[in-house]
């Protein structure tokens, strides 16, 4: 079950087929297969080894594609750095995995050069990229056009192939340590669960630093599909690719759905043989998914819910129950069931199971959950627990087996003795057409515990004021639910690198403005 | 990834959910996962421990099934006899195996009280059956009406969990071991080929102790559906099964299904709800398939190639290519594509691969082949070489990646230089009417190496002789293909455990019948 073995397959079986499309050139699975084993020669030439960490800085590309083969194929660890972080974020998580090399593609060259002189760890600078490297860097295509093809070191199932750092809501980044086999059993997950089994052409438009997009790298290979990469996500590249390749899978977010429906030039392009799109990583709304199956009623949908620590599959909603009818409205606001290797169980805050239906922690086992947190016994020792993965997700589980996620745990506020899911609160909001974006999050108040605070950002034009959104709630949701105190805020919200809002640092924000009164 | 882990989350998220029915009475998940770990506090008790081997000589059973996951709870290997063998075949490899305990059904209760008596290794000869046990064997109904639960043993994936002996074609039994990881794969592989990932009612009228069957015992408990256990096979009471639990899922071995066309009171039942159907285990006919897919046009037919050593799926003829078109009836003669995680060689006699098309030994590889032969290391190394499983079969793969079987590699006759598949000659044979049975094996020959002879059950009431079948195969094969003997016989062909016929067993017949003269 090495991840080796799944490029190696597809090589053998396919080796003349389209593996991968990047910069208008096709490779077949052969080219690919050699370039892996090759680029695995030259990152051991440079000394690299098992157990060793390679981390790239890059937009998505070839080489990078590559590397998700090559790095395991030395049986060292590839860390795909997000690209969206802050040097000083890069730092941390560079000084967290010590990488031997670090590669990096010409976007994101100057800053690699910087990360280089500040961590130690890293003995080598590669540009992965076409062009002549910057000083002090080696060039990767340079290295390729000479490099023998590596031996595959014999890597355990249960042996680390990839860190993927959370991008996390709490700042502190930690390192998801996932093996041969966690990707390995996610990979047959998803063949399973999205009906990849078919080999077709497949576009990659999200970063292979995101765990769900760098799983389709795996069924891919696994179904030898033919992959088009985007070095980043452009919606009329999107549309042009889909034309052009005549994509039948796609791997998406909500909002990159919603922009593609949305944009004035969609019927100009012809996106007639989209089969398959899966797409999670985010809430998505009933109205949004309603224009999607209305907009494309040939295609099949299927929201995937994970995470990083994952690998990242926890559950499906198949494309059976995305229909319009009541039974599929109310399943959509589910997140379908969970895989056939994914156990799940609700928890309550002492960690007993609660009756079918009852609301807690979402906690999960299975074969494709983590190995732990990169050298974090104690935070790894907070979330597994007897095997058991403790998501931090809140949800309940209905009698059918649909998953519900609510929020997130550590996002509930505690209100005079009563639970409210933040979630609830902003769905209330969101419902009130003055509202552009909002959060809840609890405050501290001395005599509730918490306070439900939320935090708005108008729509364009909209004339919104506190009274009246609390007042807009109070006729939706239960009283002690409601925000006791709004903040109108002109300021986008702080987003995470998966594009969730960072209430941590809106807690922050508040208890600092508070603090200055 | 442990084999009772499978079961767990079944018992977790489907407690109440019907988990198998067997003689009339229905048992929830929960009962089965709290049974299987009784069943295994039972065994515990009599001190089986890890590694320890616990045979069963029954029909299908509610206890048989429990003890798939009994058995391996406790890190012991489990056995599961095949009922047709004579005493002295049991006696073979119950030595070969030594299991501590051997449990029996009534129907098996006289043979296995001679085999406890006769194999040393064997300490408690259990009952597992209603009613009184035997003298001298423990009742498994009574000891689990106060058994505790056992502890689960924490194995690894790689430990084994069964041996399967195969029922073969050349006498000497072999333990296949398969372990925790083998079968979980390949139940992954299953939910996926058979697209078996929705949880519908399943019959199993096959036997337990063969791998096809046994796959089912997984696949099931993967998907969380509910199984209805034939103690073995009879066509009436498969036709009442179907239409009283509306099973929409069957495995079957062709025979079957050309019994249950073939039946003058199928009209009389109620198949609407069958939807997929696995045959396998042994060759089609065009002529079957089209019968069946005429029938019954709203089952999708999937075919299933594999064997115990594959634990056992390798390829898959899929839905879509059990069609009339030609390009259908073409592919109908393969046998499918490799499961997503089984690569397939064809190798000629040197080891060497063939190029795409030629024809050469099928070898295989993925994390579902078996780690070896029960203390067999000679013969594990003469068919597991780096990994690859030679399997004996000789084939071809087309362009389109489909495997076409042709033949046993040993049952492949070289004379005169030239390669004869039996399968082909046979396929000539059978078209003339006067045949009803017939196999094709090598003769030795002083100038030819080997020739051609044909052993022949002629048609009842058929008048046909050498002279004329010869003349017939010519009119159809190229001159050296054909029998340059052809023995006529009325007495029934000798047949293996799994209805093959033993050609090894012709060979010694003929060399014996000439010795004689």
């Amino acid at each position: 079950m090495r991840i080796p073995e799944i490029l190696k397959r597809a090589a053998h079986l396919e080796g003349d087929d389209p593996a991968v499309t990047f910069d208008n050139v096709t490779y077949s699975w052969s080219d690919i297969e050699d370039r892996a084993a090759r680029t695995a020669g030259v990152l051991a030439e440079m000394g690299v080894g098992p157990g060793d960490r390679v981390a790239i800085l890059a937009l998505n590309s070839l080489d990078q594609y590559t590397l998700f083969f090559a790095v395991p194929w030395i049986g060292a660890i590839l860390i795909p750095l997000n690209w969206r972080l802050s040097e000083a974020e890069q730092v941390a998580v560079l000084e967290d995995c010590a990488p031997r090399v670090l590669l990096a593609d010409g976007p994101n060259a100057g800053l690699a050069a910087k990360l280089a002189a500040e961590c130690a760890s890293i003995e080598a600078l590669v540009h992965a990229d076409a062009g002549d490297p910057p000083d002090g860097a080696a060039s990767l295509h340079a290295a390729l056009t000479s490099a023998g093809r590596a031996g595959e070191a014999g890597a355990g199932d249960d042996d680390v192939a990839y860190l993927f750092y959370t991008s996390g809501t709490t700042g502190k980044p930690k390192g998801v340590m996932l093996t041969h086999k966690n990707f390995y059993v996610n990979s047959l997950g998803g063949l399973l669960s999205y009906n990849l089994r078919v080999k077709a052409p497949t576009l990659m438009p999200g970063p292979l630093f995101h765990v769900a997009t760098a799983m389709r790298v795996f069924t891919a290979a696994m179904s030898c599909a033919h992959t088009v990469i985007m070095r980043k996500f452009d919606l009329e590249e999107l549309f042009r690719n889909i034309e052009t390749h005549e994509i039948q899978n796609l791997s998406l977010v909500p909002t990159m759905i919603d922009m593609m429906l949305r944009h004035p030039r969609l019927h100009e392009f012809d996106l007639s043989s989209m089969r398959r799109i899966g797409y999670g990583a985010a809430p998505s709304t009933p109205e949004l998914q309603e224009r999607a199956l209305t907009a494309w009623p040939e295609v099949e949908f299927r929201h995937g819910y994970g995470m990083t620590e994952a690998a990242p599959l926890i559950a499906i909603l198949d494309a059976e129950d995305h229909t319009l009818t009541d039974q599929g409205r109310r399943r959509m606001r589910s997140v379908g069931r969970p895989l056939a290797y994914v156990d799940v169980s609700i928890r309550d805050p002492k960690g007993d199971e609660v009756p079918r239906g009852g609301s807690g922690e979402i906690v999960v086992r299975g074969p494709n959950v983590m190995k732990g947190y990169w050298n974090k016994p104690e935070e790894t020792a907070a979330v597994l627990k007897d095997g058991w993965y403790h998501t931090g997700d809140a949800g309940y589980m209905d009698e059918d087996g649909y998953l519900f996620v609510i929020d997130r745990v550590k996002d509930m506020i505690i209100t005079g003795g009563e639970n409210v899911y933040s979630t609830e609160v902003e769905s209330a909001l969101q419902e009130h057409p003055g509202v552009a974006q909002c959060a809840v999050i609890g405050i501290p108040h001395t005599s509730w515990g918490e306070a439900v605070h939320a935090v708005v950002v108008p729509a364009e034009g909209a004339q919104v004021n506190e009274v009246e959104l609390i007042a807009h709630c109070r006729q939706r949701i239960a009283h002690y639910k409601c925000p006791s105190s709004v903040e109108m805020r002109t300021e986008p919200m702080p987003l995470s690198g998966a594009n969730k809002i960072m209430k941590n640092k809106l807690r922050d924000q508040y208890l600092a403005a508070r603090a200055g009164e």
